[in-house]
């Protein structure tokens, strides 16, 4: 271990932060975690971010002048060039927050930000699927639906790192309204949200469903894991709805095959957990609706890294711009 | 002229050959047509491809010997590493021919092989914008929706050339029944012939509207060309249906706005033609659906190279193979 590099890695999430001492080989050697505490605002979850990574790093036994690098990994659009995060739908307040120089001079480390659903993508990939395939979509399905993009064997952000807002295209020109904006999103029609949304509107109208009774007898309970529940014990709703989330997560899928003709789609979030249940109708909609050529060269899996993908990855972004003698925030 | 590259030039349309003798700075010094005879099969169609480069080199003044390298553009799945037309949907009768050999071995200068709409945008963005920007997709838009994507300043065209085949997302979960067997693909409502198709359903309906009078009174002649010229005479249908169009081009252009975040978007192809009465509508869906921070970095303009940019692109295919190294298709 002398001689191999270290990395802490930290991931923001709405509910919580966990950050990790990670070797080069993406070996977690320690990790701690913090409730994130979004709705205090910026400064509070900026010293929530230094506590966690202070008990990650005096649980590792590793000393702070021995990290090569902090990778940090967040929701939203992050201006990595400059360490910024520009807006984030998990965190209330933050509109070009300089988080990259704030734990810099916090910690002396040099510094280096970027998406969650992109760096989850990059962490699969070199970490995961270790390089094996070098066109990858990674999809994050959850309360709503993210996306991180490896092309021609290189992480894809765009111009202003904003790529990869797959739970944005349009597969429903005039369907439900989305959280952004638009309406017929890929998210209100595949996510958890949608799951639940689906769910409670069938019990409101007098279905016979177990569903109900899996959340307690509340109706507010209901979401895409009591659901998945009740669809392991037989209930028949429950299965259709999954079946029915399955149906739109391939229609969006087929999508990325059409568009992109990658070789591998990894699919992470909690939503993907539901495993086969899930994934099969998936799959039989992206084999009737996406190109034959493009459907058969696809492989469609969960994620590896189960929820480590994103904190590896923010490791991964590290170990890249460190490997291309990067100055970014940091010397 | 003694010491820049020579190039030849080829795009295989659906209905004819165009071939052109260019230099390394994209400038065209000869160029010649073959009607495709497509419906022949594929040994006329490759008689009219040698046919159409003889013709081209021989009004050139360049002998063949000072060819660098033969670049040929043509729709469909093609397989460039083999130098293989796998399936076009323009040419009947054409699976895994081995077009690359073919030309190879007739005129003995190493020959590259793309798909037209991949290649166009590698042209666009090599002589248009003259790489300008890291992140284009260049769209055509005629009887279909094709596409090609440079990303990272690099070609992108997935694990087996099929990336790119953004007409064939689903907008419309619900919508028209497309070629391609799937439903609600782009194309379906943002297409020359989906223009077409709601005109006639006008029509048929009784509509008042000159269409009619600009088709020379045969429904079946009416395309986006004669929606075009009754819309700029004023025709207040063809205005209609041209902004729906636009509206529907727009939906789609937003979700790659999300997906790529790119600088640039060029719109190509003969609907394209339409200018602003058709690109305003679109424009303003893209900022009314996409994500702010995507939709705000992003320019949308008519392509900058006409017809020429899948032959142009052919061209920039061979320089970037040439620059390679590569060793496919020749010595």
């Amino acid at each position: 271990m002398m001689s191999e590099k270290l990395i802490l890695g930290v991931d923001i999430g709405g509910t919580k932060i966990a950050a990790a001492v990670v070797t080069g080989e993406g070996k977690v050697i320690s990790r701690d975690y913090s409730p994130t505490s979004a709705q205090a605002g910026p400064q509070v979850v900026i010293d929530n971010i230094f506590a966690t990574i202070d008990r990650a790093i005096s649980s590792s036994n590793v000393a702070l002048s021995q990290l090569s690098g902090i990778g940090i990994a967040a929701a939203g659009i992050i201006d990595s060039e400059n360490g910024k995060v520009i807006f984030s739908p998990n965190l209330p307040g933050w509109h070009e927050v300089s988080l990259g120089d704030a734990v810099h001079q916090r910690f002396s480390v040099s510094t280096y930000l970027g998406n969650d659903a992109s760096l989850a993508a990059l962490g699969e990939w070199r970490f995961g699927v270790k390089k094996q395939v070098t066109n990858l979509i990674y999809i994050t399905v959850s309360t709503g639906i993210g996306g991180g993009i490896i092309c021609n064997g290189k992480l894809y952000t765009g111009v202003l790192g904003a790529a990869g807002e797959v739970g944005h295209m349009t597969v429903d020109v005039n369907g439900p309204r989305c959280n952004c904006g638009n309406v017929g999103c890929w998210e209100t029609l595949a996510s958890g949200t949608a799951l639940a949304r689906e769910a409670v509107k069938h019990i409101k109208e007098g279905a016979n469903t177990s569903i109900v009774e899996f959340a307690g007898g509340d109706l507010t309970k209901v979401d895409a894991k009591v659901v998945f529940e009740a669809a392991k014990q037989g209930d028949k709703l429950a299965n259709q709805l999954i079946a029915r989330l399955g149906y739109y997560l391939g229609v969006g899928l087929a999508n990325l095959v059409n568009i992109f003709n990658p070789e591998l789609i990894l699919i992470g979030g909690g939503v993907a957990k539901m495993g086969d249940l899930l994934l099969k109708p998936a799959i039989k909609v992206v084999n009737e609706r996406a190109f034959a050529t493009s459907a058969t060269s696809v492989q469609i899996r969960p994620a590896l890294l189960g929820d480590d993908s994103s904190i590896l990855g923010a490791v991964a972004f590290v170990l890249d711009n460190l490997a291309e003698g990067s100055t970014i925030r940091g010397e």
